[in-house]
């Protein structure tokens, strides 16, 4: 997950064992329709649903030991193949119908409902951003356990489980098909292709609604994908002696200019509406200050919550790298054109649902109920794809405090983490419909 | 020694045993003034010079010997002390005067002249390119001898090493002293630091003429020292998240704009007068995709025989360099600004000395008396630094066939390698004048 603010002042109130969270955000919560008030308290007075939550708190130590197995199998970037047949095997165990793992390695089991006309997908991530070698081993300090992707996301797994563990003790029934998912390629370079495979136009699932579970607490509520794309921008020549070529054409040279050229015109347009961000982030190329090079690249980001200015970002980009191609041809003296690739490395899709739509409102009206104070966020998770295609789509966090994401430090604790499986249940329910 | 011009066809012909060397130029060879040509022939009628030419010979397998220990003796860049010792030691068992090591590790030996009212220099270098733990040893194949800094410029210290003993044994007296000099941090980022440091105004000595000895062959004379510049750039800044801190400056956004600049600009003034060049050669910096680097850095290369078009190129780079500076920093929507080092990592004088000076036409004789045929060089070489001081200077080849200079497969053969020490001699005694 790609939490855009830390969530320092939340962390400190929920050690401090204040019930009631409050946290700064950029604009004011917007109001939460009471049919949704309602329609949550509803529920939570439905005695299966009791029973559920005491039924979550109950296996906490069964859901404690299922973060200790799932963390301690490591599952690196396009490597989640041993911890997908772990977590298939537990989630079979936990009472799926049917479990069975995708062509990417996506795990999905699904829990049959009443009609089944609809489906509802509840997913959390099984890949992490470690690297193959990483020691995984689970390291408990007090009651805080330290672990490389013990929070992100691998404490999201276990919450999944131990919600189909629980529907399945006290019998609920949901009116649609739940698809319960474990998906791959969430982090960095993964692109998010778990996601995007599994809601692939030719061949995928068309879900009604999905629910991402991802990062702590149970205040955050992403419903605006920050999408991204990414380059790596190549240009070649023949390289040669500084002296003895010159007037060959120079890659560095050609890059620079496509910098200037982008950057110039990107800081125009980024300056008014949605925020949307472009940066430089890596550069290389060269063998010795003596030689011309035969090869310049770079690696560059951008951002935006509208499509429409990630795509003028990204024309702008395309632009200015055809036109420095073109310059430093020009003012060559010898030798063969500059070549350039221009290859895509990152591509997350952008896009917002509005914070009226009832997905958005009932996960708010469920942090309310369980007296947090929900805090709509822009992020760049798994919910981004969903969105992008029409599809309502949340990502919520799965209870607990943790933090160090991405680095070995990385930890949980498990402060009434049954809340983060209490709160995912109801905004399940409240989805998929009780059945009985 | 930096050449600008494979030696193929030469070597090819030497190879072949043709007595008469002809080789591509990019101008014809000025002719050579019948007193010079008359100057040589008379040195070479005297019977001392004779017996010297025949003791050359003689002492090839001596010659030999002290190849291969001064080849197995490293001298990596800036560690040039082991070899110097020895240097010194063997020079002064050559039969010179006095001999020492100065602050920089340059050795210099002196011979003394009748008169000593003028001080001739002949150098050679001690370093090489090769880094410590490099494998220095001989490896003979047939006759030619492969290892790493055989031919450049262990075979110019040993040829100077000859020309001193063969003075000796046959009692040769100069009107001037003769400096025979052993100089350290020719190479690379060496960056000619031996030769300045003997020269310099304060302190340094003030030779009348000055023969660098460097190179294979008696055929090339380069009497045009290419100067360059070199500098690493590097713009910093705070560094943050592509987008959570998007608005802070961007040090590749400075950098792309600095080479944008300074190629426009170059390109122009490059494209009439004397040959002078530019290459920004290599590029670095940036941790991650999704982070504005901390910092951006490059490293540039300029080169011309005309020091005020080196210095022309210069200023551009500097005005590019805090043009972009200032556009960035102007550009920034929140942060501190960012800041730029300009680090000069090479500086190589230049100049010419024309082909009638009496060092070139004399070296020219000489080449055509032993029947090579002369050819004019542009190069960077230590005698770049005298002739940009005014001093007459030449850099001539130590004779045999070399090849794969700065590999780890160097080679050298000795093929007729004695010519190289009798040019050398023939050249000293010109410049010198005989005593008796």
């Amino acid at each position: 997950m790609h939490r855009l603010l830390a969530p320092a002042a939340l962390s400190f109130l929920l050690l401090s064992s204040t019930t009631t969270f409050v946290r700064a955000q950029d604009a004011p919560a917007p109001p939460i329709d009471k049919r949704y008030t309602d329609e949550i308290k509803k529920l939570t007075d439905l005695p299966a649903v009791k029973k559920a939550f005491q039924t979550f708190i109950d296996l906490e130590p069964q859901t404690k030991q299922d973060l200790i197995t799932l963390t301690e199998t490591p599952s690196p970037p396009f490597k989640e193949q041993v911890r997908a047949k772990k977590f298939a095997a537990m989630i079979k165990e936990a009472g799926a119908d049917s479990v069975w793992i995708d062509e990417v390695n996506n795990v999905l089991a699904k829990r049959k409902g009443r009609s089944g006309k609809k489906t509802v997908v509840v997913e959390a991530h099984l890949d992490t951003v470690f690297p193959e070698g990483t020691d995984v081993k689970i390291k408990p300090k007090g009651d805080t356990l330290y672990a490389p992707g013990v929070g992100d996301d691998t404490r999201g797994l276990t919450a999944i489980l131990a919600v189909l563990k629980g529907m399945g003790k006290v019998g609920i029934e949901t009116d649609a098909d739940v698809l319960f998912v474990g998906a791959v390629g969430e982090e960095g370079l993964g692109d998010l292709r778990g996601v995007k495979h599994l809601l692939r136009k030719d061949g995928g699932i068309k879900p009604d609604s999905y629910i991402a579970v991802d990062g702590d607490g149970i205040s955050t509520i992403t419903h605006r994908g920050l999408g991204s794309h990414r380059y790596r921008v190549t240009f070649k020549g023949p390289g040669g002696h500084s002296y003895g070529s010159f007037g060959i054409v120079n890659p560095h040279s050609a890059l620079g200019k496509a910098i200037y050229h982008f950057t110039t015109e990107a800081d125009k347009v980024t300056r008014q509406g949605i925020k949307t961000t472009y940066s430089v982030s890596v550069i290389g190329g060269g063998t010795s200050v003596n030689a011309i090079p035969y090869e310049s690249w770079a690696e560059i980001d951008m951002r935006s919550e509208s499509p429409e200015k990630l795509n003028q970002v990204d024309q702008l980009l395309q632009t200015a790298v055809q036109r420095a191609l073109k310059e430093e041809n020009s003012i060559k003296r010898q030798g063969p054109d500059l070549t350039v690739d221009v290859k895509k490395i990152g591509d997350r899709p952008s896009g917002r649902i509005e914070a009226t739509t009832p997905i958005v409102q009932r996960a708010m009206a469920v942090s309310k109920f369980l007296n947090a104070e929900p805090h709509l966020e822009v992020a760049s998770t798994n919910a981004n794809t969903p969105i992008a295609l029409g599809i309502p789509a949340v990502t919520i966090g799965s209870g607990g405090i943790g933090g160090g994401e991405h680095a070995l430090n990385e930890w949980w604790l498990n402060d009434k983490g049954y809340l983060g499986i209490q709160r995912i249940l109801l905004l399940l329910l409240a989805e998929a419909g009780v059945g009985k």
